[in-house]
């Protein structure tokens, strides 16, 4: 069994948002579309897309001529945001789930170090956004790993 | 429900090989002792110490007089070793299971992200080993963030 921070559910959330922001504003998609553009179970991505609807990144509309379209918070959201709003606050391990501080701490010299690795993986997760990632999806792959990599580095907490 | 990185054992498993390391080479701990230290149940603790044993890290003797040492490969494992000895290798997400490649990694802007985000991670369980954590403990906490902090940092990939 392998273990990630991720689940599949926050995986798909990422694709679909990406695969809405690709989209002019206002131009809706349907759910057999999304599905079948992030190789996604229709059932599945139904609800992952409740879950987003709920969060206020996208909006949808029931019916023929319903679909689903991805709003403005949900373009500037960065990939943290898209994950949390499914997934909910992600942790590395359980000793940093309040804050930075853990009930152990003073006894655990590990503590710190989970302090910065989370720490790095969040300052990732923060640096691009929806919007970023569906337009280096249009450019070629070297242009897009080069405007990625040219984001100017985040201070690290600690 | 919060997802995390690390399972319950794997956390147990780093802070009683930090327990384990901060005594003299040869000495022996029991199982009561390392609970009690470390605030694990026993019964779970045993299962770690199987697993950490199987990996080579730590050697166990039966009977009265047994118990658990840790050896040099344990004290010299880094943290992300020893976490990796218990969970199997760590993913940020489903994406990079498959090395820096991914069935979509063409069609998903996300791939290059969480692959700095993995790499970010990865380095920094890296840099510490379970001897420095236990050396550090035994310092004064400013004394171990400054030590920690001076390690010279990593090349990150990509």
């Amino acid at each position: 069994m392998k273990f990630m921070l991720l689940t599949r559910a926050a995986d798909y959330a990422v694709r679909v948002m990406i695969q809405m922001a690709k989209l002019p504003e206002g131009q809706r998609t349907s759910l057999p579309e999304l599905a079948a553009n992030t190789n996604a179970p229709q059932s599945f991505l139904s609800k992952v897309l409740q879950t987003l609807t709920k969060a206020g990144l996208v909006r949808s509309w029931r019916g023929n001529e319903g679909g689903f379209e991805i709003l403005a918070p949900g373009r500037n959201a960065t990939l943290r945001t898209v994950v949390e709003a499914v997934d909910g606050p992600l942790f590395l391990n359980v000793c940093l789930t309040s804050g930075d501080s853990c009930e152990l701490e003073r006894h655990c010299p590990a503590h710190e170090v989970w302090v910065r690795a989370q720490s790095a993986v969040m300052n990732i997760l923060d640096e691009v956004s929806v919007a970023q990632m569906a337009l280096g999806h249009q450019q070629t792959h070297g242009a897009k790993l080069q405007q990625i990599s040219e984001l100017p580095p985040r201070q690290q907490n600690g």
